[in-house]
């Protein structure tokens, strides 16, 4: 019967079996430690001769668990028999039992398959799992349904640009930048409350730390509100269940990045400021004139809300009509009932109360210069009755980027795909 | 404040706001009974005169909530005002209000947008939910970590074949069949137990009930196991925490469908059958002589489980080596370690026992003449230490379609894409 290291505690004066992978050994002569690292965190194993084992071997240890308070966790297994379950090569192309910080990202990501087993590295992802959960779970609780909608589509809601295509049989598809025109659909059919968890694309040819080309979309979209203030809401009370979360069951996963996470109350200090607001706001911190909101303002922006509300985060509401999708309901000629959250310098949510009506929505996208033809399915939606409704997407990899303090989105990426790379 | 349909019962005697859709409107001269859906059910308005206002219109009703025992739920509402939120044009393209097995399948997916209001068929997206809760929340509480990879890779892990090609800058890259690589991968790194919810791609020109070109993967990898049989335990687990969800959490739903979920205590009787002894119980219950296993087959041994389990299910173990994929760890010279799991005569899974030592994956490689440079990545993962693992996949529509008795899998998906569907 395999002990996992994080039950070691446990067993003290024990005879155990433990499995896992060699991340460290130190031979001190008469003594030798080894590192075992398994999925529950790692454990010193003492012999009393170098064991013959490569780094990253994969093991079976039997031995009997001892006290010691100089080992991690106190506790660490006198070994009596080391089995090789299956042996690493000895020329081990990234180095698993070093600080990750130290080496390059293109060397983390051309490793990949090596890298994540760093512990630093795979715990970026144990919060992400949190973050998931956390956000389907909120949700549910609110009487939310989760939906799975097709990746694959006929035409951009959005226009052509931007989409990558897909050979299907004898014509092209696209792939998805969004499940929007679904969750809407979803809403207005009667579930009136969806979340979907899925991927989605941008074909962009930015190549910086906060862009991808394929990303996770935490989707959500409601019916029945009275404006983009009951989004908002929302996403303030999603935002204090993953902080809650997170904080509780990646204790661990933190401490490895050193990464503090907002107080889950603190969300309900987040700052509402207008579009307008917002850039008068930057001006001031920053001593530019602000014409549009630039990722250097989204920082002075969070950096104002750090000091003036305790929060790193705000949210800003009421973008300019061109600079957002068609089916944004507007608020007067020149805004709409919009919304982005900052978190930490950094966009990563956009959301709106969306149109409801098919004649607002037809003229619309004349403005847009955009074809109604096109979109008939999306515009029969708007034709059969459909309540007032808005949403929003938290994108994952930024969200876990932002709580960890990472450098770039694609640390926060298991696989990222960006212009260049398209492997592993 | 909005009172939903299920609440109504405990509001009789007072003032109420409802808001939905108008699914039914009969008119007996000086009494009027609309019907008013919302997402939580319906309900009856009574109205002295009959109200205007056309089908599937979203409205706001004030009234009065009064027990009446020939009403839905057994309580109704006497009808103050009724307010248009959102008005339906009168042509409505589908019934939403009759029974919709009486309509074709062509009809219910052209109309996917507006048919998918009928409640028969919103129903199977509130059982498809609770399946991915239930699937979820099962492997968390084992100790599994979820996870999300990307589904554009540059090569296939089977071949080129059944890949559906991308437009991505200047290349080509692929979408992904399944996320076999990377959720070994994750194993490897160190998370030993790791399940991902994901769209999966199949480029196979069939035109069948039983397939779909896009389908959402319910994919599952473990780590330490001993054999196959720990992998079909696992499953069975999963299947009872599903079932047990679905019975509990989706009685209107299941009703709709006259659905008979199995008892959760079954799944612990499903048989284990070789793939020769399911060859033999075929040609016993058919008559016939069986080469291999067909959909007829398929059906006759889950008869077969019926009749002596008491559960229509049922795990072949032992497929032949050449009809499993190349990373399916071999039991001899012509048999793997590999099962599937049929459920009411249709295959809902297939897993396997995975190779884990580099030599013998390189090997297998050859025998299946696939070239192990394009996998360079992937043969990485085996060359540094990599335990035994093994994992499978459960189809999500499959299983939603079978558990609730639907003729075709496009039933049991929200926006089916097949070879000459890619709308809406």
């Amino acid at each position: 019967m395999r002990t996992l290291v994080s039950e070691l505690a446990t067993k003290i004066g024990s005879t155990v079996t433990l499995s896992g992978w060699v991340h460290r050994i130190r031979d001190l002569g008469g003594v030798s430690f080894l590192l075992l690292r398994d999925r529950s965190g790692s454990a010193q194993v003492v012999f009393t001769a170098k064991p013959d084992v490569t780094l990253e071997s994969v093991v079976r240890i039997d031995g009997v668990a001892a006290a010691n308070e100089k080992a991690p966790g106190g506790v660490e297994v006198r070994a009596e028999t080391l089995t090789v379950i299956s042996p690493a090569a000895p020329d081990l192309p990234f180095p698993v039992n070093q600080d990750p910080t130290k080496t390059s990202l293109e060397s983390i990501l051309d490793n990949r398959m090596i890298s994540l087993r760093a512990p630093a590295l795979l715990s970026i992802f144990r919060v992400q799992a949190t973050i998931l959960r956390c956000f389907a779970e909120h949700l549910r609780g609110e009487g939310f349904t989760e939906i799975k909608t097709s990746k694959l589509i006929g035409t951009g809601t959005e226009g052509g640009t931007g989409l990558f295509s897909v050979d299907y049989f004898d014509t092209k598809v696209y792939l998805t930048q969004s499940p929007q025109i679904y969750k809407q659909a979803m809403v207005a059919a009667g579930l009136e409350r969806v979340f979907e968890i899925g991927p989605a694309y941008r074909a962009e040819k930015h190549d910086t730390p906060r862009h991808i080309n394929e990303f996770v979309s935490l989707d959500v979209e409601m019916a029945f509100i009275e404006s983009e203030q009951d989004l908002m809401d929302l996403e303030t009370r999603i935002l204090a269940a993953i902080f809650e979360g997170v904080r509780r069951d990646n204790v661990r996963d933190l401490e490895a990045w050193k990464a503090v996470v907002p107080d889950p109350e603190s969300c309900a200090r987040i700052p509402r400021v207008s579009h307008d607001e917002a850039k008068d706001i930057i001006g001031k911190e920053t001593g530019k004139k602000v014409y549009e909101i630039a990722p250097e303002g989204e920082r002075a922006l969070c950096d104002w809300a750090g000091k003036t509300a305790g929060v790193d985060a705000v949210f800003v509401y009421a973008y300019p009509r061109k600079s957002r999708p068609f089916y944004t309901f507007p608020a007067d000629n020149n805004r709409t009932r919009s919304f982005d959250l900052l978190f930490r310098g950094l966009e990563i949510t956009s959301g709106s109360v969306r149109i409801n009506t098919y004649d607002m929505l037809v003229e619309n996208l004349k403005s847009f210069d955009l074809n109604p033809e096109g979109l008939s399915d999306y515009l029969s939606i708007f034709k059969y009755g459909c309540p007032p409704h808005g949403g929003f997407a938290i994108g994952m990899e930024r969200l876990t980027q932002k709580l960890l303090g990472l450098g770039s989105v694609k640390e926060a990426t298991l696989f990222p795909r960006d212009r260049r790379r398209i492997r592993p």
